[in-house]
């Protein structure tokens, strides 16, 4: 009934930047005791948190709606017929161990690699219960069974939104979704994060172009593209023509493809035209296939920059070198890339997929992109300079005279919970030194010190102490009010 | 260096509910391909989601830090010694499948099945890092490698609080940290759960108890008690004299530990010496080892239900025959259950465990409580009602009049949206009665309705309808605002 036609690509974790990748997880991995398994201190899971928070509340603030997979998928679906070389953990029941290879891989359970293959297998399953197009978003943690020398992350968390139709889906979710993940950025740069710019392509366009030159190994021309900013033009014109059977010019042709650049639709739909020209690619939808392929999608991407232009200048770009994933996504595709940070590679990529899932005659196409939010808050922590500004969630500890005066302790936190300030009680009667000390440790702002007790469970006298800035000043728990400043964990940038 | 004493027991889910549990996994596999997987849909999922937001913020309101710990442990750390008794998850790699049993299992890695050993674990790996005592909340996904045919979850959500102390742990977070939960639990009433009462026991009390009677297999003693309230007194009477060797008399004994009950700590203290006395063992600390340990567990379950009621009137009672997870927990164990659900068992279970974590000579004492949350959500939906007011975050929908009108449509869901207001733009420019359709199905209460474009990307005459109430009037994006109470997505019940 379900049938995932492709396993997905790598979403959110370009393949050329491993160097980069491994530096980053060098990071995570300190004091971690397995290696590609990056865990936080709690002072990072604050940012981690804020920005999956953030994340959530665009997402949710622009209509996507929120579910959650199963960690496990079946082998079937995590792989291709055959195929051996994908990353994947394969799950055994402890009772199993000598007997795994009893069960086919394909009857196996397997944890997921991305959000992508949950996703379509969940639409398939669910196609009845769901309101088409259907919008998601889905923040959880993915994994791959890369070998521990490789030094990549083997768990991290991935944010992810699509659109999934039923039939068919209108291409403007192709310039609306980028443009979703691009505010949701936006929102993080409050955190440290540079501005974001979303760099789009279109697989149709330049398999139109490369078919149109005379070229028929596709797949070929692409992986060798995609090696452009890393081993340079020359390099790769040679690699086109030893590898992809390309002649000099038409390896030039290509290249030139990929360098071209355009303020908006118009210039992009007059250069690319020109160049077809210039390479005997005649520029008639009628008669040539190969250009009316190119047509389509240089007329998507042409509208994708316009539009996002007019609704968010500089934030959506067009960029014909982008040649990620293209063995699975039909059209669309993009990369996202930080201002002064291009080493990071794509923090945020994705693409339109027509084929990942089907019922019967019925397909289920998508647009979606993913942010790889692991990589995204190691960056943020030890190169933008983000951290919590205090670790724990209270605004106020209480502070016990001696344990005789903890339930009147409780009671002034109880008081302060009541009313929406986070508080905390001094674990011990120690010293208030040392209770003032542990507030200090953990970030906590203010120290409250009870007055004397007097009848009725009501409490007289009491003084709250601003432990940054010294100040004291008598209080009510019933009354005070915390600086809303200094009230808020938040994320500050050095 | 990190020393995992020994692996926890099942937090969280209570063995003695099979067949309970059994048929709410029911409810929640209909559709689910892979049994014990439980996945949700998009309304439900927004339930979960709401639950785990609210103990998230009752937790942080009372301090605790949320981490996250990586889903994998070593099957040393998962695994006693020598135990394949277990059901855990190990993983392998796909290009390991057939060569799995090269790597002896303590080496492996597999998933957590609980967050208790990822806690002590972090404890000990991180403990140059974090203040003590640490409290920390953590609601993540769990998995027990269950055979398939068990029905049982092997995938689910558990919500815990613990606190750990370096050296030593004082004992008045034994009664604060399922007061906390219990104040987690009552702001889910109005989610339509019903009352929930923690159930506390003390091992030490029961241990002591069975010793001064003259019994020695104290865990084959509370193993047999633990059937109480499944198999009845009488069958439990003949286990105890069959299996743990005891006389009729000290059956009888045991059982009427079992059943004491108290109103409070003085009567309590007065009930178990009566017993004590009845049944021949000397109330005398200094010369009766075994009463002096059973008095150390009775003065801090008298505390617990003394503070409790000072606090929380009728939240945490005194139950004798609590014998949960006993050769883990050291000290206090509590199990909690609902008003009028005691067949769903226990949702809420944990204790006091003084020797799971350790590194050198210094241990790492903690006391905490689980949330088996997965299974709460499926009663709250299944049984309580509660489900979601409608699917989609959005508060509104803009209708498109026809494509051209699409960037108007897009530039007031941006205004809305810029003022938090949750907003999503009609698919296609569908005749109107689809596109109030579409909200409908989605549970989306406004429409709007854009005027007439106007120059300068203004525009002019917008109406919004509730299509609930049929109210239409005239609105202006920069200012409208939503009722608050239909602006809310939130969980509501039948």
């Amino acid at each position: 009934m379900c049938q995932v036609v492709e396993a997905a690509p790598h979403r959110g974790i370009s393949r050329c930047v491993d160097a980069t990748l491994t530096y980053y997880i060098d990071f995570v991995a300190k004091g971690a005791s397995i290696s590609g398994f990056p865990e936080w201190l709690p002072s990072e899971r604050v940012v981690e948190q804020r920005v999956i928070d953030t994340l959530r509340k665009v997402f949710e603030l622009n209509g996507f709606i929120g579910i959650e997979t199963r960690a496990v998928e079946t082998g079937a679906s995590l792989l291709k017929k055959g195929e051996t070389s994908k990353e994947i953990y394969l799950l055994s029941r402890l009772q199993e161990v000598g007997h795994e290879s009893d069960t086919p891989i394909e009857d196996r359970l397997g944890l997921h690699f991305d959000l992508t293959v949950p996703l379509s297998r969940y639409v398939v399953e669910h196609s009845g219960d769901l309101a088409f197009p259907f919008k998601r978003w889905q923040i959880q943690k993915v994994w791959r069974g890369e070998r521990p020398q490789e030094g990549r992350f083997r768990e991290f968390v991935q944010a992810d939104i699509d659109v999934i139709g039923a039939g068919d889906l209108p291409d403007h979710y192709e310039v609306e979704l980028p443009l979703v993940m691009v505010s949701a950025l936006e929102q993080l740069r409050e955190f440290g994060l540079p501005k974001a710019t979303v760099h789009a392509n279109n697989r149709k366009l330049s398999e139109g172009f490369y078919r149109g030159l005379g070229l028929s190994d596709i797949e070929g021309v692409l992986r060798e593209i995609d090696k452009l900013d890393k081993i340079g033009a020359d390099e790769v014109a040679k690699l086109l023509v030893d590898e992809c059977g390309a002649s000099e010019s038409q390896a030039r042709a290509c290249l030139e493809l990929a360098e071209l650049t355009a303020a908006n639709g118009t210039e992009l739909s007059e250069k690319f035209d020109a160049l077809c020209a210039q390479h005997g690619i005649a520029t008639d939808v009628e008669t040539n296939e190969s250009y009316a392929l190119a047509r389509q999608g240089l007329d998507t991407l042409a509208m994708i920059v316009d539009e996002a232009a007019a609704i968010r200048p500089g934030s959506v770009i067009a960029d014909l070198k982008i040649a990620r994933g293209l063995d699975y996504y039909t059209g669309s595709v993009y990369e996202t890339f930080l201002d002064g940070a291009a080493s990071l590679g794509s923090i945020c990529s994705g693409g339109r997929y027509d084929n990942l899932a089907s019922q019967g005659n019925r397909k289920y196409p998508g647009v979606g992109l993913s942010i790889g939010l692991s990589r995204l808050v190691s960056y943020m922590l030890h190169s933008a300079g983000a951290h919590a500004n205090r670790v724990s969630p209270a605004v106020v500890l209480v502070a016990v005279w001696n344990e005789e005066d903890r339930t009147a302790a409780n009671r002034i936190a109880g008081a302060l919970r009541a009313r929406g300030i986070a508080t905390d009680v001094a674990p011990t009667a120690a010293k208030l030194g040392k209770q003032i000390k542990y507030a200090d440790k953990l970030g906590i702002p203010y120290v409250w010190f009870p007055g004397s007790a007097v009848e009725g469970g009501e409490t007289g006298g009491d003084e709250v102490k601003n432990i940054v800035t010294g100040e004291q000043t008598p209080a009510d728990c019933t009354s005070w009010e915390p600086d809303t400043v200094i009230a808020r964990q938040t994320v500050v940038i050095d």
